[in-house]
């Protein structure tokens, strides 16, 4: 254990071995990872209600199931994302509780289903085809204990359907919004609410979309002032901001 | 003059001079301009109406006031853009008519009064910085003979002010839409109208706009069916091809 | 029915449970949506003679057969873009009237015949490997009820072949030009005649074409001033576009 | 006022000149700004603390002082951002209470000094250059009724500066991260702390730098999870978005 | 015949049924084909020994046999750039003497074995990889009637190479150089002979070559002044250029 | 002399006081330098008629001036080319047969007046914008001793200015093509004349433009394929790579 | 052999066949590579330890194999990259002692053990999927004499697990730090080392990564100084930069 | 201080106040800085020879001034890079003796003579305008302690001059190459020598250089295994990392 080395020190200055001036120095002199595990167990506190995640494209079957089996033995939550049924299935004979969610193409463990967050939730979205992104940051903030309502296919080109939709908006506590092709909803939404606004360009479009580099852009420069912007396709990511801010 | 040449053919076929095969044989050898000119009657009747258009940006006052004046020499309207206070001033001194508009950075001259639309033209911008690029549309659609109204300062993120000026928007019979950043104000003035919408992309905003790069990508994946888009800061061109629409 | 709170609000004035003051401040907590009903039949009007639109792309064929079955139920033509020979196989059992537009991937299910255009629409083409996205536009205005004329084939490097095919152009109220590679056809055409041109880029060529980046760019910046632009490979953009300008 | 139409309605009902059903017919046929008004009542109250904010650069010292003037007439703070030493001259003349905040280059009048927020924000950046978008961010926040602490000059190739400094990041309820050149220190940060790191990067650096793409690029693709990112040199945005979380 | 309408006019003005007023004045309505005419000969005599070409990428089997069979029936050399097997055998089932150049990925008909050019032209490639592309230029050279040296492998990374085949470089008349990864060759050859250089970029490379970007940029800034550069891959267009050059 | 040391070598083998081995042997480890002179030789006659170049920009007047003085002791033509007034004024006084080609950005010293071509350079440009590119162009061909003719102001979207010149271009044996904002001239103009084409895009334009990234990447894509391109506003290169074709 | 020639010239000229001036004379006219070989002893013994190379990536088995073995002919070590099972099959029916590196995608014959190093190289990498690239530059330092210690799965955003390690990084003489998305792992390291690192961008990521130009830009733009980088995945580029120093 | 905290610790424990166990409990709770001094002096011990460095771009003369005073207190050598006239003046006045390296934009102070290299660093450069980037990696290698060797004016198009200088390049331990434009020079450096080799790209040229992205693509790309590459005109870093090397 790294502590030993240091506890060593102690005894020695105890004991009239060393002293005080020359166990100082020696510490000067220790690797540093011997003093590194305060920290540890510092984030451990902070780590309260967070699930362990893998990020499953590019791993076999076998892998994922081997990673997803060995995180169960722990408590808390376990989420795969970007995972497929041949991950699934492989996962499923190993933990038989795992759930896929389709749609967030997302494997889960739910075992801790305390509520860590303080308000709700919101995730909307602009086309059908932004929805895996979107379904990804809501199956994140609910890994991480939170009330998520959605709101999908509420592009700008049809701006009634978001206004429609504004109580429930302004309801939230922090709000996603997904969008690829222009980007523009997070600005709509970002003025139409009074609380932080998560934006996610998605890679949906097609010629000068460019993989979501448009909507990133876009969003890069909203006009609305309470905006920020995680990667292309970063569900994830928005999920995981989202939660942190609901639970302050 | 350049028919000329070819009625000369004629009159020595009737003289005998030259039989038919002789003449077709030299019409084959006569210089393309002879041939065109049919074409410039042809369009100078499609040009009624069209101003004169000098791109006064890197021109010195004095090559400003020299094309100016020869210019108006023929009748018709006048558009300079991308015009300066030094420019004006050189050809107010030559031409005493022109005016400036400050706020389109244009110079012109205004003899056709005539109306060549049959309804509004709208020009809607985002922000007051795109007012210039705005103006500029304006300017160039009022010297195509039209009536244009203008909506400015109704920015995505403060979506009730365009939505309040929605019965203006309904009212045009094409729409301009002027906007920097992230440019997604044509996106939801094409889902509010049932008419053409010219976009044009400005170059305010900074850091990740890119000059307008990022509202040009922006407004090129419009959700809205109706969108087209013409270059950055392009004023003119929207005018342009808005009138063009007008005219129809 | 949203009215229904409004309407409860009036007869509880009328009959004197609330004062009108009371009424207005209830009037400013309602939902939004309950006042956004007007809306939708203004809109209903401008949708006389468009087409219900479905873009093909990642849709399996079952998904597009439900979507498509479901829209036939109304009256309107119906209009599947980016659509593949599996998802019309999967459509034509459950709507047997749909028929397969093979040049333009598109399924069709025609029942408004009526021409709402005033003039025609043409549709020029650079190369034969922007028959695709030509189509599309051509089968869009179609569905949109509009005369289309095509032109294929006239690249600029062989102008001859599209100035012997001049007379068609000048007949059109409309032209949408696809070009792929250098992008150069629109600055062309938009120069003999003096209608509204619509431009897109395909993502035909290689190289330094990037996927039709550089044709957007060559586009963007026609020096012919009556161009606008849509998407790379957006037939359907510009036939929508178009089809409007043609209403008008 | 707006309100009055409406009111009007309700006492025409109330007298009985209009039936309920023919009330709820004329209401939708109102312009929508009629039925705008609640949602500004409702702004208000979010508002609260809320700065009225004005982008300077570009304007000139007599535009601002007119602007900053008007704006003062109203209680609250005022905030002028991208403002110079002339354009503070201008203002100062017509008000006497306000400050120029050199470094952040921005000009301040404090009238509300209610502690808005519920915790600290910490601003920490990566060199001296990033200093005026750091504290671009800090007077925001500062404006918007915030305790902030910043931590300067920290960069990520003299990691022991940030360690020696984590205390204080960890006291922090949200942080943002001011870098550029490649902009590594949000994700370092972001590992650090458990609450949400608003990034900024900034146009610092040269060559392969391109005026804060690098650090834009590099910030989106953090490898931390709490990292959410605004557009270059946008300390502002930051400084918003910080606040609006740390109201929560 | 075009010129029919022509050689009519000029009969009717003979025979004195049109003056030579009225016959100018029909000449202004005639379409513009039948004024073309002389183009075409004139072509035609700079045709000589130029191959019918056909671009094979995304050309099913069947569709190149056709269309390498009707061409076929006239004489002169046939080239199908980016061709494959199976259209080669598609090709060969109905062209016997049809033959598939494999390196080039070409397919060519050679029946004018005449030599057009006054020199050699030389063909260097930097790399393995670069072959391809390489021979796609030097099959089209050949089919142009040109005398082809090849120069294979001679990377700028060991110039010792290079410098051994010099002789042959300035044996050439116009010399054609390939590269991909940086480029630089072009360059380097440049520096080493008098006569025109023609670049050809290939997207040999992975990272930062990005699919032929960086060795296009490098080859636009060639030191050297007498380097022109043609797409990336396109071996066929340098090929072309150098032949007619070689004409000259 | 550098061939010296080799004369030695052969020297001291004949008088016996070196085996041929150990001159084989010292051979090996001589500079290389001493072995390089026959190409120097051999270049000189390559060079006959080819100017001294200088570019100015970012040189000071003194410099220039100083440059220019010292190339001037040598025979042969001297072309500094983006020069201005100043460094012109510096240049006279030091060499008073020193010219200034004002719309060239070009000074010159023309003593070899030998006609070096064997036809005429035809220099073609789109707009009075691309003129000084252009103009350097011709500069740069008539220092090299060839007969130029330049057609201005022939943009493809009035492309009959153009075909009114046709007897122009066909007469010529290189043209080159200079052409900003979309760059699509050299397509139009290569389709027409059956001799090679240098194009050379301006950075004329605004916006989408991107400083001649547009023109650039069009004319890459050129569907002619007799054209070959040269880097952004390089009227030199293009000049120069003209005049060594029409040396052949 | 080369050098017979020049070895005859000297015999020529010791038997009086020639003069020293002629042969002086002849030499001038020798094929360059002739004089060259002096080059190749020199080369060679810079070269020993110098692992023959093959760039796997595209290359079939056959191709593979019948290189391979070529290569095994001679000395030496042999190398190739971007290699694949079938590959390795193949080579190792015809060279048995070939062995695979799964985790680097290299095949290797190592016959040289001598180690050419003075010290350690250390490999750094952040996440897992950027193995294959730190494997690269790990069997390439190997095969060229070096000994190598990897430290893999250790990013920034978890700081304390680098800096746990850093008495590792110290002991190293030159280190490779591999990392994909944001790329800000070697700044990190750089900062922490007082030796040369050569940081190895990857391709690793999705979204706004850009295939490793978000983590090219972020290395080239490093706040540490002793940092300089190779190309996207060239994990071969950094492993050989390494082995060259450590050897110095 | 800062160990005192933990001295502290030690003397409670010999003095038997707290246990051992309390103890380390007791620093686990520490704050890391405490712990963080070991790292200086093991830095400083590295540091020996190493000067202290200043950016001067954008910095003040009186900040200029100051800085460099305060760093002179200390021994040791002094860099100030992207230094001009007006800060060498500030600076002169409060340190006599400063020196101002014209050519290298760049303010000394050496006090370190000790030569801490092995070898000599040969510095390569394109052409006359790398010469200031060149010059910056010359002084900082000189300020680190090292004999450095320059080569300039040596582009690759007149690649004999390059080969020329041979012998100087193979002497040197590590080489620097700057060049701009196509970047091409360290591939073919690279090619001649047996050492590590860094490139600079710089930002000189026009066009398609865009400032330096061509080089930098080039130099990324080089096909030469001995090149790694430090940002567009970072002389300072090439010359840094150089000397590293060259201390080993």
């Amino acid at each position: 254990m790294n502590a030993e080395s240091i506890r060593k020190l102690f005894d020695q200055v105890r004991s009239g071995k060393l002293s005080p001036d020359e166990a100082v120095d020696r510490l000067r002199h220790l690797p540093f990872e011997d003093l590194g595990f305060a920290k540890v167990d510092h984030h451990r506190a902070l780590r309260n209600g967070m699930p362990e995640v893998v990020f499953g494209q590019g791993k076999t079957p076998a892998q994922m199931a081997s990673i997803f089996y060995r995180l169960a033995k722990h408590g808390g939550n376990i989420l795969a994302t970007r995972a497929n049924q041949d991950q699934f299935a492989a996962i499923k004979k190993k933990v038989a509780k795992a759930e896929y969610r389709e749609l967030a193409r997302a494997i889960v463990l739910q075992r801790d289903q305390k509520n860590y967050g303080k308000g709700v939730i919101a995730v909307v979205s602009a086309g059908t085809s932004d929805i895996p992104v979107a379904e990804e940051a809501v199956v994140t903030a609910e890994m991480m204990g939170n009330d998520v309502e959605h709101l999908y296919d509420v592009g700008v080109a049809g701006i009634h359907r978001l206004l429609a939709n504004r109580a429930s908006l302004t309801r939230a506590r922090v709000v996603i919004v997904c969008a690829g092709m222009e980007g523009a909803l997070p600005s709509v939404v970002g003025g139409l609410v009074g609380v932080p606004v998560i934006a996610v360009p998605t890679s949906v479009g097609y010629g000068a979309a460019f993989k979501g580099l448009a909507a990133l852009l876009g969003m890069m420069n909203s006009c609305a002032s309470n905006v920020s912007v995680v990667n292309i396709d970063n569900g994830f990511g928005a999920g995981y901001v989202a939660a942190l801010i609901n639970r302050l």
